[in-house]
C-alpha cells in the first residue's frame, strides 16, 4: 500500500509554499509510535466502574418488562439502569457529524423504550466493580419480550403489511398523502429540467437495479469511555471522538442539560470515518456515574461495534440515464433507498446529491428514500451516501459508453461539471477541478498501457464529494524563542494536528516544527465542529491561518510602539517585520518573540471561522483486475486514483487519505458486509468473519494530486478525505465487466456473486 | 478560625457590583472537598520509574569524588545522575516567582557539583523500579567528602576568616572595594533626603537590633512532579507549582533548551506560599527519562521539604528611628541582612523596600545586604522579606509611641504614607488606602474595648506589600446556552479560579457559575506569571475582563449584521445588547449566544495583559495576648486585621487570605523556626518537631476590609494575599510588651525565650 512519495505525483500544482506542500513529520508520530498517546480505554481512574450494556436478543421485540432486581442484588453491582432512568427526550434534530437524528430517536437508540429494534439494541445498563461481575449481572436481568417480525432490507420494509418499525411516523410524501404510517422515514426529490424531453432526446437509455450492502467503518479501536458525573453537577467525559464539542451536544441533549454541565476531553482516536460521532454507552454511563458518585467506564467489545453501532446504510437503487450517441447525457432519473436502521436519519441526502454531482445533466429527477429496517441505526462513512448513488451510476455510465464505443474518460470528460455547471439539487459549480483530474487520468500511464491478458480488465470511474466547512477555533500563543502553540478542538484522525499547524507556520513564516499543535477539551477553545465531512484541514486549517494573522497584526502593533510608527507601517514576510517607511527597519519574528515580555507582555491570538467556501472534490480511478474463472475471485492488479485536493498542505497524509479511501472501497467492492439470518440476528460479528481487506488483498495504489486551488481558501486547500472511496466499487464493477463480460450489480462482488454471474449466463 | 461572614466587614466600600463582591461557591470546591482534584503525587502513569535523591549530610563539604557503580549495578535501578550529567549552566539571571536567581546556582542547587553548600543539599539521584530500591540504591553510592566548617548566620558568615562558601562571589559595595570575596552576596542601599539633619531635629532616638528564624512556608502538600522526556525530545512536565510557565522557563534554562520542547501541566496545589517557584528534583526526573525512555516520578517527603527547599530567610537587622516629641517621624537609618542559604537571592530588595512603605518619611538611609549561610537557598515566602523588616520597624515606632505617650494608631496616622508620598527607595504611592485602613482601626470595637485582666497586653503593627503585576492571558469562549468558558495559566491556590471568572462574569453580566474556568498546560494560553506577589486576581483578573470585552466587542459585530446595523450603534450593559438608534432592538447575550452558530460561527475573545498598575496593600493589625508567668506562654486573646484590598472580587476568600495570613505570622511570631545543630544539621525536620500553628493554637481572627479603589483595575482590584503576614509579630511582641513588659527582639517568642526575658529581667 506504499506509495513513491515523490513530487511527480503532483500533476497539477497551484503557488508554491514555504511549509504548506512540505512532508514534515507529524507533531504526534512519536507518541503514537511508541504507545505513548492515550487512546479511549487508556483511561483508568481510581475507583472506576465498568459499565455493561444488555442487548436485546431479537431483531424486532415489544418490551413488556425489565425486571432488574436479580442484577441489583449481585455483590458487586453498583448501579443498573433502563430507558425510565434517561429524562424523556424532546422533538429535536441534532447535527452528528455528517447525519442528523432526532434525539427522541437518539436516546431511544441508547436504551431501547418500548421495542428494542435491532439484534444488539441496548435495554439496560449494569455498573460493577469489575468486568466479571457487570457481565454476570446482566444474566440475571429478566426481559420479556413480545417478539415481532422484522424487517431486513429496504423492499421488504416497503412492501404491502410491511412489520412497522415506529406506528408514528408518516411520511406523506411516500405513502401519496394517505397518512397511514410506513417504514419510508422521509422521502426527498429533486428535479431539474424537462426529463421526459431528455429522455426523448437520447439515443440510448439504459436503467439497472443496484443494492449495497450494509459495510461498517472497521476503525480499529471500539468505541470507549469514562464519564464522572461530579458531586457538583459537572460532568466530565472521556471518550475517543470524532467531535468532542458534538458529543457535548448530544450528552445534553440526551441528559436534558445545559452543555456548560458537561466537559468533554477527547482521546485520540483509532478511526472513525463517520462511526465515532453518535453516543452510544456515553449517557448510561453518565446515569451510573450519578448514583454512584464514581467514574463509569464503558469499552465495548468488538462483536459490540459490529452489531449495535452505525454501520453505513445498505441501499437499493434504481438509475435511468439516456445520452446521445456523441456522447452527451440527456437526462436522468434515479431512485435511491438507504437502509436508516432502526430510526431515521440515513445519509440518504448527500447521497442523492453526489449522485450525478460529477457532471453537467441538463434534465433530471431524483428521489430518495430513508427506510427503517431492524438494524443498527446507520452512520456516517466518508463520504456519506455518495457510495452508494455512485456504484449505481458510474456502473449505468459504463454501460452508455459501452454502447456507444466510446472512451469512458473521453465520455467524463464530455459531460464533466465545471464552474458555473447547476447541480440537480441546486447548486451552482465553484471553480472546480473535476476536468482538471480526468485530463490527468486521461494522461496517465495507467491509462496510456493496455492491460493485457486472459481474464483481465480495466475500469474507471469518478466521485464527488462536497466537502464540508463548519465552525473552527484556534488560538496560537507566541513563545519567547520565537516558536507559537497553538491549540484546536478538531480530532485529529488523519494528521490534522501537522495540517494545521502548517498552515499557522505558513503565516508566520516559521517551520511547522515550531508550532506545537494541541488538541484541547471543550472548556479550552470556541466551539470546533467534528473532524468529518473533510472539512478539517480546510476549517481548522483556516482558522489556523486566521490566528496566525491575529497574531501578526498584534505583533505589528507591538512592534510600532517600538518603532515609534503605526501598525500600518509595518510589512510581514518571510518572518520579517519592516517598516514601509524606514527600510533600514527591520526585525524577525523570532527576535520581537524574544521581546514581548518586556513591551507590554505575552501574545496570544485567536479565530474562530465558519467557512462556506469549501471546495468540492472531484476523483476519478483506475483499476485493472483479474477474476479468477475457477473460483470468482477478484484480484485487484493495479490501481491509481487522482484527485483535485485544491492544494495538499502535508502530500504524504493526503496521499494516505488517498489510499486509505481506496482500501476501504475495495472492501465495499470485494469483500464486506453484514450478514444477517432470518430473524435478523447478526453472523459475522467478528474481524474473522466480517472480512475487510488486508495489506494482502490490495496492490500498490498509484495517486496522483492535482491542485486547483479552492478559492474559498487562502492556500486552495480542498477536503479530500472523503471522495476516495467513491470510485473504486463502480470502477471494479466495470472492470470485472472487462475481465469476464458480467456486470455485476449487487456488492461485493465476492467470489460466490461472481462465480454465480459467470455460472448463471455463461460466456 | 472562621468568621462571621457579614457584609458589615466591609466599613468602607467603593462601587457595588453585580457579581464582583458577591459570594459564590468556588467552581472547583466540589473537586476539593470529594477528593477528585488530582494533586502533585496523584499522576500515577504506566511505567513510571521511582527517582529519589541521595542528599549530603554535611552542611559545608567539598565533593572529592563520586561513585554511582555500584548503585547503577542493583537490580531495578534504571538511571543514577549527577551534576556531571546536567549541561554547563550560564550566567543568567532567571526571576521565579517573587525572587531571581542566577541559572548557575540554580543548576548547582538541583545537583551539587563542586561542593555541598548544606545539609539535605541534592548530589545524585536515582530511577528504580520502585521507592525501596531507590532508597537502597541511594545507601550504595559512594561520596567522598572534605567536610568544611559551615556558617550558620549572617554574623558568623560576615565575621573575620569566616569560611567562604563560594570563592568567586565578591561584593565590593560590601567589602569597600578591597576585591576580596566574602559571604555577601549583595549589598543595596536606599537613600533620601538629610538623614544626620533628620536625626538632629528629632526628640527621641531609638535604636534596636532584631532577629527572625528561618521559617518554611509550611504547605501541606510536599513537592512532586512527573516528567517524561519523550521520544521526540519533548518534554512533558506534570508539577504542583505556583507557576507552569516560570517551571517551563527555568527546565529550559537548566537543560539549555527552548522553551518550546517543554510541556508544563499544573496539578491542583496543595499550598505554595511563594515556595513552591523553584526547581528541585525535576531537571534529575528529566534526565533519567530521557536515559530510561520512561516517565520518572518524584515525590519529596516531608523531612526532604523542610532540609532542602526554600524556607524564608533567617535575618538580624539594626533598625534607628528618630521622631518628634508631638509624633514625626523625622529620619530613619537601617540595616538589614538576610540569610540568602546557599546561593545569592534572598528576598532582601522586597523587604528593605517594604520596611519603611507604610511612612512618610522625610530622611532616610536603608541598606541591605543578602548573605550566604550554609542552609538551604531560601525561597519567597508571602511579602517576601516584608515580615523580616516589618517586625523590626513596627517593634521600634512602638518604643516611641511609648517614649513619647501617643497612642501607636494616632502616631500612624501622623505619618501615614498616602497618595504622592515618596518611598525612600523613589517610587511616589499611587491612591492607596492607608489612612482609611488606620482610621478604620481606629474605629474598630477592637480598639476601643480595654484588653483588661492581669498578664495581658494589646499591640498594633502596620504592614505593606506592593503587590504584582506581570503577564497573564485569558482566553473566553461563548457556550449556545449563553455560558462561557474561561482558561487561564494561574495556578489557583487561594481561589483564584472564582476570582478570575467573577470579573468575566460581570463584563457579561451573567451568574459566576455562569462562567466554567479552566486552569490549563503552558501549550494551552499564553504566558501567564506564576501565582504570587498578590497578582493574581489583579492581573490574570484583568485578562479576565480584558478577554469578556473582547467577546463583547465580537458580539456586537456579530448582532450589526443581523440588525443590519454598525457594531459602534450597539450598547452593551446588564447582560442586554441594544441598538441606540432603534430602541426598539434589544437582544439578551443568553440569546445572542444561541445564535452564533447560525450567524457566522462561534466567538472566542482572548486578552493578554501585562498591566502596571497595581495599587499597594495596607495592613493595621491588634492583637490581645495573655502571657503565662509560670511558662512563658503567649495566648492570643483577640485578633483583628484591616486591610485595604482596593475592592474584595469574593470577600470570602478575602477574609480567607487576611486569616491565613495572620496565623502564618502567629506561627513566626511565638512557634516557628528551623533549629540547627553545631554542625548545620536541621534538628526539626517533621512537623511534629517543626511547630506550625494550629487551629487550637489561634482565636477568631476577625477581618475587616477597607475598600479604597485601585485606579489601575476597573474594579479597583489590588492584590491581597501578602500583607497579612506583615504585622503579627510585631504586634504581638508589642502586646507581649504591654503583657509583661517584656520586649522581644528575637523571633520566634516562644514559652523559652519569654522567660529568659522575664527571668533576666525581674519586674
Amino acid at each position: 500500500m506504499a506509495t513513491s512519495l515523490t513530487k511527480s505525483n503532483v500533476v497539477l500544482s497551484n503557488t508554491e509554499y514555504k511549509v504548506v506542500g512540505t512532508r514534515p513529520i507529524r507533531h504526534d508520530g512519536t507518541d503514537k509510535v511508541t504507545g505513548l498517546a492515550k487512546y479511549g480505554a487508556d483511561l483508568n481512574p481510581a475507583g472506576a466502574l465498568v459499565c455493561k450494556l444488555l442487548r436485546s436478543p431479537h431483531a424486532h421485540a415489544r418490551i413488556k418488562s425489565i425486571d432488574t432486581s436479580k442484577a441489583e442484588a449481585l455483590a458487586g453491582v453498583r448501579a443498573v439502569v433502563t430507558a425510565d432512568d434517561l429524562p424523556l427526550a424532546e422533538d429535536k434534530i441534532e447535527e452528528i457529524g455528517e447525519t442528523a437524528i432526532n434525539v427522541r430517536f437518539l436516546s431511544d437508540n441508547i436504551l431501547a423504550s418500548t421495542k428494542a429494534l435491532y439484534y444488539g439494541h441496548a435495554v439496560a445498563a449494569v455498573a460493577a466493580i469489575d468486568q466479571h461481575i457487570a457481565e454476570d449481572a446482566l444474566k440475571l436481568i429478566d426481559v420479556e419480550y413480545e417478539v415481532l417480525k422484522p424487517v431486513l432490507n429496504v423492499l421488504d420494509a416497503t412492501g404491502e403489511d410491511a412489520p412497522l418499525l415506529h406506528e408514528d411516523i408518516v411520511t406523506e410524501e411516500f405513502g401519496g398523502g394517505n397518512g397511514k404510517p410506513s417504514n419510508v422515514a422521509s422521502r426527498l426529490r429533486f428535479e431539474k429540467g424537462d426529463v421526459d424531453a431528455g429522455f426523448a432526446a437520447a439515443d440510448v437509455i439504459i436503467e439497472r437495479e443496484f443494492d449495497t450492502a450494509t459495510v461498517h467503518q472497521g476503525y480499529i479501536e471500539p468505541h470507549a469511555a469514562v464519564v464522572h458525573w461530579n458531586a457538583d453537577g459537572h460532568i466530565n467525559v472521556w471518550t475517543c471522538t470524532q467531535g468532542a464539542f458534538p458529543v457535548r451536544d448530544q450528552m445534553a441533549s440526551v441528559l436534558d442539560l445545559p452543555v456548560s454541565d458537561i466537559t468533554v476531553v477527547p482521546s485520540e482516536i483509532g478511526g472513525g470515518f463517520g462511526g465515532k460521532f453518535p453516543l452510544y454507552g456515553e449517557p448510561s454511563a453518565a446515569l451510573m456515574s450519578r448514583m454512584t458518585g464514581r467514574p463509569v467506564k464503558y469499552v465495548m467489545s468488538r462483536a459490540e461495534v459490529l452489531e449495535a453501532t452505525g454501520p453505513t446504510p445498505a441501499s437499493h437503487s434504481r438509475v435511468k440515464i439516456g445520452a446521445t450517441r456523441d456522447g452527451k447525457i440527456t437526462a436522468v432519473d434515479a431512485w435511491f433507498a438507504f437502509e436508516a436502521g432502526a430510526y431515521p436519519g440515513s445519509p440518504i441526502g448527500a447521497g442523492a446529491q453526489c449522485a450525478f454531482a460529477s457532471y453537467d445533466i441538463p434534465n433530471g429527477v431524483l428521489v430518495g428514500d430513508d427506510v427503517l429496517v431492524n438494524k443498527p441505526k446507520s452512520s456516517a462513512y466518508r463520504a456519506p451516501g455518495a457510495t452508494q448513488t455512485g456504484f449505481a451510476v458510474e456502473c449505468v455510465l459504463d454501460e452508455i459508453c459501452e454502447e456507444i464505443g466510446m472512451d469512458p474518460i473521453e465520455f467524463r470528460l464530455k459531460n464533466s461539471a465545471k464552474q458555473g455547471t447547476r447541480r440537480l439539487d441546486g447548486p451552482v459549480s465553484p471553480r472546480i477541478g473535476a476536468i482538471e483530474t480526468l485530463e490527468a487520468a486521461q494522461a496517465h500511464d495507467h491509462n496510456r498501457t493496455p492491460v493485457g491478458g486472459p481474464n483481465r480488465g480495466r475500469g474507471v470511474a469518478m466521485g464527488f464529494w462536497f466537502n464540508g466547512g463548519g465552525p473552527s477555533c484556534c488560538t496560537i500563543s507566541v513563545n519567547d524563542d520565537g516558536t507559537v502553540t497553538l491549540i484546536e478542538g478538531s480530532a485529529d484522525i488523519g494528521g490534522t494536528r501537522a495540517a494545521i499547524a502548517m498552515q499557522a507556520a505558513e503565516v508566520l513564516g516559521i517551520d511547522a516544527h515550531d508550532v506545537s499543535p494541541k488538541v484541547v477539551d471543550t472548556d479550552s477553545i470556541g466551539y470546533t465542529g467534528g473532524t468529518g465531512g473533510s472539512r478539517t484541514a480546510y476549517a481548522t486549517g483556516l482558522a489556523a491561518y486566521e490566528a496566525a494573522q491575529d497574531v501578526v497584526r498584534r505583533m505589528k502593533e507591538r512592534l510600532a510602539l517600538i518603532w515609534e510608527t503605526t501598525p500600518e507601517d509595518i510589512e510581514f514576510s518571510d518572518a520579517m517585520f519592516s517598516s514601509a517607511s524606514n527600510p533600514e527597519l527591520t526585525m524577525s519574528f523570532k527576535e520581537l518573540s524574544g521581546k514581548l515580555s518586556t513591551t507590554g507582555g505575552p501574545i496570544t491570538g485567536s479565530a474562530n471561522v465558519e467557512p462556506t467556501g469549501a471546495g468540492p472534490g472531484f476523483a476519478v480511478h483506475i483499476a485493472d483486475v483479474e477474476v479468477d474463472p475457477e473460483t470468482g475471485k477478484v484480484e485487484i492488479l493495479r490501481y491509481t486514483a487522482l484527485q483535485d485536493v485544491g492544494k495538499a498542505v502535508h502530500p504524504s497524509y493526503v496521499e494516505g487519505q488517498m489510499q486509505g479511501g481506496v482500501v476501504q472501497g475495495i472492501g465495499w467492492a470485494i469483500n464486506e458486509e453484514y450478514f444477517y439470518n432470518e430473524e435478523g440476528r447478526l453472523m459475522n460479528f467478528s474481524l474473522l468473519d466480517y472480512r475487510m481487506p488486508t495489506a494482502l488483498d490490495t496492490p500498490m495504489i498509484d495517486t496522483v494530486i492535482v491542485e486547483v486551488a479552492n478559492p474559498g481558501h487562502p492556500y486552495g486547500v480542498r477536503g479530500v478525505g472523503e471522495v476516495p472511496i467513491v470510485p473504486p466499487p463502480a470502477a471494479i464493477s466495470n472492470a470485472i465487466y472487462n475481465a469476464c463480460g458480467r456486470r455485476l450489480r449487487t456488492l461485493p462482488m465476492n467470489p460466490g456473486r461472481v462465480m454465480s454471474a459467470v455460472l448463471s449466463d455463461p460466456m
